[in-house]
């Protein structure tokens, strides 16, 4: 019987599901025989097939079902367009060090730490000023500015905990790990700290493979990079890991609505907005299409995305009373963002942001536009020309002949054409400047403001341009693995016969192979079934050792490992098979023939349990006495 | 009708490739933006779907068919580790650069394209030796070392290209990439060159996964980065590229035989064998039972894999006879390997290196033993007890107890337990030294070379202890990626009307769904159809659009989508569509519900379109005449 879940179960399973996540390698330290480095894990048979199945079925959930552009840009990533995004700048965390033994601390994690402990250790001796103070700093410190950090550093006087020795002034670290490219350029670069920049980069590439019409959506599955000051939590905050991240287009008249948000407006998700919040209330289920006319979720656009993923959870193993989409606070929102949702999964260590969902607005396709000067815009087409106020250009094309001379005809040819809106900046550049200055084929060409006249006037067009918004949902894998794993781990009455409860299709292995005991009759078989199950592509682990049945049951089960399969006396003579699921270790029996294409239609989704219960016999088991 | 394949053929076809590649964004230079990098791509929706769908093969090829150890290791690796591989000291090019601009150039690759270009220009004019010694160093500049460079640069008075200026001499220049992990350890560290490095240090851990059995292989899927000094021929010499490797590990003393080979001893393959090389002899198909006895090929082991590569190839898309696999000549290999062959594939370019297959030896495990003092060795268990010269340790345990009193007896129970090849290097360090320091829990005890006697003795032994050898295929997925395209690329009678021939799992996009018409009820059906399809996980690009149905052939063609199904004015009466293969452009009548399921199977390799064509009527089209 599966246990319900909270962080109290999770917390009391955790230390034995470490021991099985480090025997049977599901994923350990990196790099251990030479002593280890913080923050960067290997993921073993187990964990690397489960990371490959739900990357496999993100695939299938979100790009084949939104038809999205998958693209992998690289890791490697120029120093300038980092300088546009903003990372360059901004992408820090508060570093203070040891003024003696240089050992560096996260400024904000340091300060909860020590004040933790004060609290823990004085308790009431405290006084309850100092205690509610040191609340309130806890609650807030990850949101101090660098000045503010440095006075509540000092005037709490917190000091590096292994030395007692004094901090320096918190200073901003910046997280992305730099590389230089090249012999003989040296062209300064990073690591990407996100898979988004990519496909911002190729939105015109991509644009046109739309035929140049948006909505349309790029994603991306692969690596991210951060340096982090403090590594922590297993997968939780490693220095390399994997992200899948969607960057969806569309135009900003639009993202209210959204045609296939129309099937989940009776969904109900557990929401925690910024209301709750702020009343100090717990997340409450919301059934979707009132959140967007309520105003709590800002449109259609986002809302469908937080119920794909939503889904995309359950379906992969997460337990749904344990997932929550928490909305961003103003403050915790980048300034260009009109909304933005995590969504939380509670595992052992509490609520962890596993997926953010964010309403980027126009911000990088206009930071990559102002840095380069290519406009990355699209065009919103119209069936019946629009009157819109345009912006039109009058020269005085003689004064400009007499001036320039033969110049004077490329000079107004080239002005004539700037798009609209760079007229618009013109005009706005002449209420301050007198002249302007352009390099028309290699030659400086000056336009003085005399010779210019601005004229708004209404006109029917039937297309304009405009710079697309952004939805994006950025999906963590190695949090969603562990928040998997620990969602599935479960014990039986023997609490040292433990198994996963895995989704078919996220499982490692899709089934074992196992003979009731050691005969060379049943290794023919084994060899037959293993031969057809890999033909279809189907993972399997055979185990014809001559030890006891339950023993072998016990070894897939740590794996997680959903089917089994037994060849017994019987094979011999009916062709059949008995078949296990892992979770009731019921058996039906069932012809061979049949077997690979039962198996195939469980890891797939098509078929469940349920349907192979009706359809065959149970089989009564004496197996798991072992 | 496909055309016969040559390099001549490839070359022809080549200005129209490129120019689909980049109007159909299968692959892009990175970063054009910002004016580009070299030796950096992106793949877009047509390549990153067809390297998904490689990789997915590669996995059901190899790793679920040898029960592979997949895991993820990182990419992040720090210097210690890439010190002890030996990658710091010898993963270098030589680098020469302009002495008076500084730009830096591959030594190797100056001379020859200096050497090339006054052969062009000159021609006879130089003289039969002079032409003679040219065409020498051509071949062989690229094994020179660093003094053989340097005599060779100053001998044919080599300079630098764009300013004729002098060059530096010839150093190493190391291909790593370098970066600093964490903010005060500061560790040095590197992006791993090829993911083989992850499997070596997971060893011990997976052979714990595998009972502690050899033989059994590690396999990895993941990027490796070379900080190339002239980056060049699209994705054939990138700084960032996808590889995926196997570390197969065997007892050295069972890798001549292989089971599984016997299959393949009549499976014919062409090879161009060291000696087939010296004789200046092109290559040619050997049956490869006969190329391992005739020792041709070094063992099964190696054989075996080299089979399964080719087998691989072919499936996804390679043409046949423009593959062959080239033996390393012995000076061409590192020291360590026994055996070395590269499977090449013959592009517009040339052949090229895409596979390499190397028996390496123990060399890896070796290095990383001595570098961490932590045995990377499995067990050899015998059935029966097997004699074996034992070397055992006597020790004067009454004079080591006199003389370190307690501390004696830990020093007698550490000494004896040694194991086996440390009892021998002690027996050779007393050779050279008279005595030796132990740290026993921390403390250190001398051993007197004068209280140590040895004494090999036979004894009957269950099992021994060996340094695995390792068997390494490692592919290169953007340079098979570029064969793939290179090979199925294909022009109509119409030269314009171009279109891939992907073997159907490797199709970026499995169909089209297109409409005969503009018509609202062929919009259901199409909705309808692409639901089903996409519950199946399969990949479908629909176009309603208002233009010829020759057109939107052209555009599915174009990206090489395998099938496209028609819907027209039959299919509302009839409930069938018409499929179309995109070779031939036969068509066939299927029912709508059968449809999917058809697609499914022809994608997944279960059933061919010949199979199709003999199930369903043909359906006599006239849709081509857009």
């Amino acid at each position: 019987m599966l246990q319900q879940l909270n962080k109290e179960v999770l917390l009391k399973r955790r230390e034995a599901l470490e021991q099985v996540i480090k025997r049977r390698f599901i994923y350990q330290p990196a790099f251990s025989l030479y002593g280890g480095v913080a923050g960067l894990y290997d993921y073993g048979p187990v964990g690397c097939a489960i990371k490959t199945n739900i990357e496999q079925y993100w695939r299938e959930h979100f790009i084949i079902e939104e038809d999205l552009f998958e693209i992998a840009a690289t890791i490697l990533t120029p120093e300038p367009v980092l300088k546009a995004s903003g990372h360059v700048d901004r992408f820090t965390d508060l570093l203070v060090c040891d003024t003696k033994t240089g050992t560096g601390y996260r400024a904000d994690k340091i300060v909860t730490e020590t004040l933790e402990q004060r609290i823990a250790k004085e308790g009431d001796k405290l006084g309850a000023d100092v205690k509610a103070k040191y609340l309130a700093v806890i609650k807030d410190v990850d949101t101090y500015k660098q000045d503010k950090m440095k006075e509540i550093i000092a005037e709490l006087q917190i000091k590096a905990p292994e030395t007692g020795n004094e901090l320096t002034d918190p200073s901003p670290f910046n997280l992305m790990l730099p590389t230089i490219v090249g012999p003989s350029t040296k062209l300064p670069a990073f690591l990407r700290p996100e898979t988004a920049q990519g496909m911002f980069l190729n939105f015109a590439r991509l644009l046109e493979q739309n035929g140049g019409r948006v909505p349309f959506g790029a994603a991306q599955i692969g690596l991210g990079f951060r340096n982090e000051i403090a590594p922590r939590g297993g997968l939780l905050r490693c220095r390399e890991f994997q992200m899948a991240e969607i960057e969806y287009f569309v135009d900003p008249t639009e993202k209210a609505t959204f045609k296939k948000f129309n099937k989940y407006i009776n969904l109900e998700i557990p929401l925690l907005s910024r209301q709750l919040q702020a009343d100090a209330l717990q997340h409450q289920p919301f059934k979707m299409g009132d959140a967007v006319k309520a105003g709590i979720i800002n449109n259609e656009t986002l809302a469908y995305f937080i119920c794909r993923t939503y889904l995309y959870l359950v379906e992969i193993g997460i337990n749904p009373v344990n997932i929550r989409f928490r909305q961003h606070q103003a403050d915790e929102m980048a300034h260009y963002s009109s909304d933005c949702w995590d969504a939380e999964i509670e595992m052992s260590s509490g609520w962890v942001e596993c997926v953010g969902l964010a309403d980027r607005s126009a911000y990088d396709l206009n930071a990559h536009s102002n840095a380069t000067g290519q406009k990355l815009q699209a065009a919103r087409k119209f069936k019946v020309p629009q009157p819109r106020q345009v912006l039109s250009i009058i020269l005085d094309k003689q004064k400009i002949g007499k001036e320039l001379k033969k110049d004077g005809m490329a000079l107004i040819k080239f002005v004539e054409a700037l798009p609209d809106d760079e007229k618009l900046e013109l005009s706005e550049y002449f209420q301050t400047h007198d002249e302007k200055v352009f390099n028309i084929d290699g030659k400086d060409l000056t336009l003085n403001k005399q010779l210019v006249k601005f004229e708004q006037k209404t006109m029917n067009v039937m297309e304009e341009k405009f710079i697309p918004h952004v939805i994006e949902p950025a999906f963590g894998i190695g949090r969603i693995l562990q928040a998997i794993i620990e969602h599935s781990f479960n014990q039986r009455d023997d609490p040292q016969k433990t198994f996963f409860k895995f989704s078919p299709r996220v499982a490692p292995v899709k089934c074992s192979i196992l003979s009731v005991v050691q005969n060379e009759e049943f290794d023919l078989v084994i060899q037959e079934l293993t031969a057809s199950l890999k033909k279809l592509g189907i993972s399997c682990k055979t185990d014809n050792a001559g030890v006891a049945l339950g023993k072998k049951y016990a070894r897939t089960d740590e794996i997680g490992i959903p089917f089994a399969i037994t060849v017994d006396k019987e094979t011999l003579t009916a062709q059949s098979v008995t078949l296990r699921e892992i979770e009731t270790t019921k058996q039906v029996r069932v012809p061979i023939v049949e077997v690979p294409r039962i198996i195939l239609e469980l890891s797939s989704g098509l078929i469940l349990w349920t349907d192979v219960l009706t359809k065959y016999p149970l089989f009564a088991a004496k197996e798991e006495d072992a």
